[in-house]
């Protein structure tokens, strides 16, 4: 592989910039030591953050892809970049809830942590100016924004990657409350796991203190992210087997 | 038949009083004479409106079932009054929307009156307490609320309500946007469309003058309602042959 060069700057996230490389296939991904909140009204530097989350994704990606669910992961370049797979990204947030936390929590009364027999399973239409909207299947159809298929198929996965992360998480200690992901179609159009996998999209709960391990640190000022997600991290490595 | 007679007064809805009979499998349906916006927040009385209604939904729950539509209707008792079978309220409302208006219009700023290349349909979950929220079938089940057998029958149903209201409406020359309907599960637990189906749950819109001929007249402050639906009942019954 010819070395991957840097080229222009594509999208600037919440925690992430985008940016072209020399291969039209690969985008490198600069993971960024700040943190926001409230949909990006609230937003503060944090050192460590990115080389934190960039490492856990990497690992988390790479046991996913071994493990038979194919992602946009490439290669860890260094402390705070990550190589993908170039695909489209389609704008719809995927939401795996195993228990009642945060939105769900408060829409629907329930108590805090309460189990699901089935995971329930939600998507957001990712749009700034709308405000991220919680939508359906028949909505997302209507709007042109996934066909049917394309849902299925995004519904299958996550589940996939529900059942692994549950599995990673237990033997971490840490009980997977519920995760956020994104897909993108691949020049084919096969639907392909892209964005990230870090404690900023997934609430997790250490099994024994009960205390979050996940960027509800940061949203309700409970401590020290940095700590939070090197321990994260830590663990992760454990049960990776990999020197972090 | 023995003589219905009417009993205790079950539930009070926004614009219909339930009340039990000497009969179990029979519900006496009093249409009131008051109209309600803003989930219940603004309340008018309103002269002949449950008239109205109760002559509309009937006239509509009778072309349904002789179009293959079973539903709780039994008999119009009265100018205010309507027989029903008694069914388990399943509770959520089914919209079934042809062209964006309303919430949909707002949510995803589309606009008004665009035509959907299929129904959106979207279910809302009954509870004051929580303001009817949006919900999608994954939700519905870790709820309990229903199956989903249940929501898979609801849906069929709502698209046979959809095309048969559709003609109908057609043939009065209007155009139905969206509409409500609610369903209840009998005792051997079969889906039956239940509720009322009226200017009040539907949108109606006049293919030549494109006025309202719904509850939106109300809500918006746009005329007098009881011109609009004694207007809606004049074609409706002309399209049925029946004498109102």
């Amino acid at each position: 592989m010819t070395a991957i060069v840097k080229g222009d700057l594509l999208y600037t996230g919440k925690a992430k910039e985008m940016y072209t490389t020399n291969d039209p296939d690969i985008l490198w991904v600069a993971y960024l030591d700040q943190a926001t909140a409230l949909n990006g009204k609230r937003k503060v530097a944090i050192d460590q953050k990115g080389l934190l989350n960039n490492r856990i994704s990497s690992l988390i990606f790479k046991d996913l892809a071994k493990h038979g669910i194919p992602n946009h992961f490439v290669q860890q370049l260094s402390d705070h970049v990550q190589l993908v797979r170039r695909v489209k990204m389609i704008p719809l947030e995927t939401v795996v809830r195993n228990a009642a936390s945060g939105s769900f929590e408060r829409k629907f009364d329930v108590d805090h942590l309460t189990k699901f027999a089935t995971p329930v399973m939600e998507f957001f239409y990712k749009s700034d100016a709308l405000d991220d909207p919680f939508i359906n299947d028949s909505q997302i159809e209507a709007l042109g924004v996934a066909t049917q298929n394309t849902l299925t198929e995004m519904r299958r996965q996550a589940l996939l990657v529900n059942q692994r992360l549950q599995t990673i998480f237990a033997e971490m200690g840490v009980q997977l409350v519920d995760f956020k992901i994104e897909f993108g179609l691949t020049d084919q159009g096969h639907v392909l796991l892209a964005d990230e996998i870090s404690p900023d999209s997934c609430r997790l709960v250490d099994e024994k203190t009960q205390q979050s391990l996940d960027k509800d640190v940061f949203r309700k000022n409970l401590g020290d992210l940095t700590t939070v997600y090197q321990e994260v991290l830590t663990r992760l490595a454990a049960v990776e087997g990999s020197q972090q």
